[in-house]
């Protein structure tokens, strides 16, 4: 089927590829080789010919404490040498889409209806400023994610105040991220510690490392503090496992 | 202020009062003295004159395993004696609303605008059947609660199966409900191992029980299976601290 589809087709699936990183990382199903048959596969679904909506640049509802974090971050990603010349940095933001499932395989259970409705939970809601606003910035070289979010009304729990599994969603995503930098991954576990409730509208700063590997087993902790780092919110710990695309496909 | 709230205004306050009774347990701030400081305050708010929608009944959306699992339990909360009488049994339905905070002063930070738009979490889509579609009965002699979810396509977190953070909310939803039978709770901690992935669109089951109490500590256990319980999805414990409503208003 693969075969039928053509050159522009094929051209708009790899800019998607290139732009959401973070996903072909996660989801290594974007980054095989077009002759595999999940990508065959994929032809049979609409594919880009538009630019998506990339979630993690700033918007107009960003206060200025998810600003100043973003500028602060961005700014390591590409440094200037001695010559003047501009090289990238440590850092690097990762882009963030709300359609995935529909260019993928994923989810053999779907009906065509919901495979093509499917969206990325946290990016879920389109208003800017409802819900999770966040971008995050990973460094390889030493294993870190750092995540900033902005925390929307539609994310209530206890009045006034983030719902512990929305805490619990970003925790998912800021280690998961960092877990999948080397393949695909799921979760195992979670261990969270919720110390101070998150006050709906701030902003705060999800900091996560690598702490151990064990063969297919990665330990990440993740600490999420308000925007000034002067007070503790959670406190978490992940353990993700490395798995085979056929289980990420097959849900086993 | 509460002074000059007109009599009908109170009425139908109470009658959000009475329907929301999970609620009115784990924010007590809806069960308080009309003299307090609190309730004083609310008045400035917009009150409900009209009858909020319930979304634990069922709607169009709900598939044949949600509706028999439903079906089982809502037949335990009304039992027929000798006698041919009708009297309650020993679950509950706990009835579920998307807003709150409109008609309460928890969260000092908050501005005006986010008061009114903001919505419980899990609760925050109107669409029906393309998020969390779930109901929640309680067990309060055997100190159990029951959630029944049926994941909408707006859950992805993997192509094809539910996001981990979206697990985690519900569990902390479904042992949040059965911790705040006593009065209100904070969740503390949040220990979750994911064994298998659960497929979009499909209908599980979440098992809660206390395990122990140890003062203000309460530690409540949550089993998520199949609908038909022949696979294990998910295992997590959770720890919930009482707090009294000063903690609650002003997230301490």
């Amino acid at each position: 089927m693969a075969r039928s589809v053509s050159t522009n087709i094929v051209k708009g699936f790899h800019r998607l590829v290139s732009l959401s990183a973070m996903w072909s990382i996660r989801h290594p199903i974007y980054s095989v080789s077009s002759r595999s048959p999940s990508v065959r596969s994929m032809a049979v679904l609409p594919l880009p010919f538009f630019k998506p909506r990339d979630f993690s640049l700033p918007n107009s509802t960003w206060g200025t404490e998810m600003m100043q974090l973003y500028d602060h971050y961005n700014s390591m990603c590409e440094v200037e040498t001695a010559d003047g010349e501009k090289q990238e940095g440590k850092w690097k933001r990762m882009p963030g889409y709300n359609r995935l499932l529909k260019y993928a395989t994923g989810g053999v259970y779907l009906s065509k209806m919901m495979q093509s409705k499917a969206r990325l939970f946290t990016r879920n809601i389109r208003e800017p400023g409802a819900a999770f606003e966040y971008v995050l910035f990973i460094n390889s070289e030493e294993q870190k994610c750092v995540g900033i979010l902005q925390s929307g009304h539609l994310l209530e729990g206890p009045p006034g105040h983030v719902h512990g599994g929305a805490i619990a969603t970003m925790i998912d995503t800021v280690t998961g991220c960092l877990a999948s930098l080397s393949g695909s991954v799921m979760t195992a576990n979670l261990n969270i510690n919720y110390r101070s409730p998150i006050p709906l509208g701030t902003t705060v700063v999800m900091e996560s490392c690598v702490e151990k590997l064990e063969g297919r087993k990665k330990f990440i902790s993740c600490k999420v503090t308000s925007a000034d780092g002067s007070k503790l919110h959670t406190e978490a710990t992940a353990l993700f496992l490395q798995i085979s695309l056929n289980n990420l496909i097959l849900g086993r």
